[in-house]
């Protein structure tokens, strides 16, 4: 069965600074009309560090649309023109001043697929070193570091609560038994 | 260190059947004023549902926001006035046909904090049973069911390419150590 959504029509609701709304009409696997709301990204890297005490790298970051703070692993979105490992360093460096001698990716998730197409890289830092910190003019960020186990706690007290950080500790949890 | 963005004023930009969206001006943590792109969404449910023969059940649909066909476990938004658990074990009566004798809730993660609030509910379905599928008119999806083994296979494909399966199978691959 083909289960293409053939695009009638886009109609463009908001060009922003992240992300873009468009409304598309689209033709149904039946031949009937519908609609799809589809929010635009430019598609993001998180990373895995995990220092030499092996402790993951994470930041505490308020995020507005949840209305809380929650600690995630170091990310950022795709910049036009960057290599994506590239961003993969260097938002590691800006957010938690760790430098990493190589970026190995694991693999990509879309985060949303029913409303958002952006996809997420999963990098892993290798060979970390101490560098210097350098946020963006409106990124507040508390970097801390913990162990396996304890990020394990933070994901039952709902601290740690986005997918690509579960993710990512499901990753190193599941790297212990191979 | 309070990281806390104080709302001073919501521009509504649009108000959709799934997502709405708005632009909210903030104070920062620094009392610079700065803004954010917020997407409101009800929630969604997922559903890990195993058959009698182990299989994990998935299902084929086509993404919009991807342009394409991917594998996903079960899932559906979440509706005003109805328990979560109601709309788990509904969404995976219509669109697999089982029924779950049982549903428990695993954990829950924001999907894309950083510009949306969608929090999706991860469920494991237990005791299924075959009754009817019946889906909601815009909905076509087929129905497969595939080994662990298969699931990551799958997903080292790009057949399963979202957060929430990823984690569904990551999640069940970590039980079979357990």
């Amino acid at each position: 069965m083909n289960l293409e959504e053939k695009t009638k029509h886009t109609t463009s609701i908001y060009e922003g600074k992240i992300i873009d709304l468009d409304v598309v009409d689209v033709e149904l696997p039946d031949g009937r009309a519908g609609k799809r709301e589809v929010v635009r990204h430019p598609g993001a890297v998180a990373i895995i560090a995990v220092t030499e005490e092996e402790k993951l790298v994470l930041v505490k970051q308020y995020r507005k649309p949840l209305g809380k703070e929650i600690y995630e692993i170091p990310a950022g979105k795709k910049e036009a023109g960057e290599e994506p490992k590239l961003t993969a360093s260097r938002e590691l460096a800006e957010e938690t001043g760790y430098v990493a001698n190589e970026m190995e990716l694991l693999f990509s998730t879309y985060t949303s697929p029913g409303f958002a197409d952006e996809l997420i890289e999963l990098y892993e830092a290798k060979g970390l070193s101490q560098g210097e910190r350098s946020l963006d003019e409106d990124e507040f960020v508390e970097v801390i570091e913990v162990s396996l186990a304890e990020a394990e706690g933070l994901i039952k007290e709902g601290l740690i609560h986005d997918a690509k950080t579960v993710l990512a500790v499901q990753h190193l949890r599941l790297q212990t038994f191979r």
